[in-house]
């Protein structure tokens, strides 16, 4: 094998821009470039056709054959560069970690560019959800149901965010994902003559009375404050999830995936 | 009113025991005491007929009186303190506070405790669940269907983590709640004519085509290893939520709500 590029300074140029584009949203929108952390990620990056141009590996955790192994069966060149122990450490973001970190190039997440699997999509829209734990659950729960889009309506956090990644176990590259002001999600659900349920406590209609088995939107709001005005309006239908506790509240990744399975109840799982 | 006791210093031998049980599940354990904070975590704890021993509040957050009407609206009389922002601070854990943090004294939570509110109760019996933020959000599902318990087979972690109560928005205080090793969850069940549905990755029956609608106990297992092969083997009916996407795995208080609210969903919602 050829030999491979090594850095072992933390004052090394790319070392620092690796860690400002791990750190900083502001840096991944400037660079258009996001890092990516561990085999299962990288793989699930690779598979969503992600262009990766470095890959950096830690000798002392992972051989350079194993990853070289992960590039040739998805035939791609990527740079490989092996870096000291000290620098791995500095652009890893897991405590157990797996030696291997890559530099990727960031996706457009347009409406335009969601292509529908279904012949009746089922599409997840989330309003303005800040947490990364959440939006990593609902990814999760989203690649499980294949489901056709999951819209980010007014998005607050940058999806490439490390803590979104690891949460969603990769899954922020397997599922199709768009984001964009509200009025324009609403504007493209409509033109595509997808119904909106927008779940809402105030809501008179059960969801597991609506008929989710034809183009169907399901609407969650934001964890602290529930749906916008602008939503609860604009949507074709409110429903509530029956709720008999002391509280009136789940978290929102928890009633997202109640409204999606009920919905993949209703479609047979298809 | 009479004056309140009031205290300044770390060094108070009161203050260093909150602390204790607040950062310690062994002193927990040992003193069968637990911290409370927050103004709708004290409400749920009292709704559960929690008793609360003291009360410690920052009056430059909250007024005497304010933490006076809550005691009385529930008729109770637990020693009331005052603390300057120095020690609040110490013995709180939340980062936006309320000004109110709470000694409680611990429940049993065994089998036995355990009261049916329904004539076919509907169970979560969770196996070795560690994340307390997942043990939190599902509480919180557990509170909104007013499950008739939830077990924890196999316990790796005190409920009384300030984690589990703070994620759980009080909830641990309104679900009743049991924990027991393995042997004796299986054996309570099968005693008391529950059915046990265990969700297993290698399950041939789905999920939804169970009758849910009698005595039913939902099973799933820990976040990284899944089911133990003894509930797996022991469990009278393995299920599985159907998934079409690239990892098979969705969060498990999210798999959790999706096998309750499926049970909800066949009983009407009552």
């Amino acid at each position: 094998m050829d030999p491979v590029k090594h850095i072992d300074s933390l004052k090394n140029t790319t070392i620092k821009e690796v860690v400002l584009i791990k750190e900083k949203s502001r840096w991944r929108k400037k660079t258009g470039r996001f890092v990516v952390e561990g085999l299962r990620e990288l793989k699930m990056a690779l598979n969503g056709s992600y262009m990766l141009e470095s890959i950096f590996f830690d000798p002392g955790i992972i051989g350079r054959e194993d990853v070289q192994q992960i590039l040739n069966s998805y035939k791609i060149s990527a740079e490989l560069i092996s870096v000291s122990h000290e620098v791995y450490r500095r652009i890893a973001y897991r405590e157990k970690t797996e030696g291997v970190v890559a530099l990727g190039k960031a996706k457009s997440h347009s409406l335009e560019s969601i292509k529908f699997k279904r012949a009746k999509p089922l599409i997840l829209v989330a309003e303005a959800l800040e947490k990364p734990g959440n939006i990593g659950a609902l990814l999760r729960t989203a690649d499980a149901a294949a489901l056709d889009a999951v819209i980010i309506s007014n998005p607050k956090t940058d999806l490439y965010n490390p803590n979104i990644i690891r949460s969603s176990l990769g899954c922020v590259f397997s599922v199709p994902i768009a984001a964009a002001p509200n009025a324009e999600v609403i504007e493209y659900l409509r033109k595509n003559n997808i119904t909106t349920y927008a779940a809402h406590l105030g809501a008179k209609h059960n969801y597991s009375d609506m008929d989710l088995s034809s183009c169907s939107a399901l609407v969650v709001g934001a964890e602290s404050s529930g749906l916008s005005e602008e939503w609860t309006r604009e949507a074709n239908q409110r429903i509530i999830i029956p709720m008999r506790g002391e509280i009136d509240s789940m978290n929102v990744s928890v009633s997202a995936a109640i409204l999606i399975f009920e919905a993949m109840r209703q479609r047979g799982f298809e």
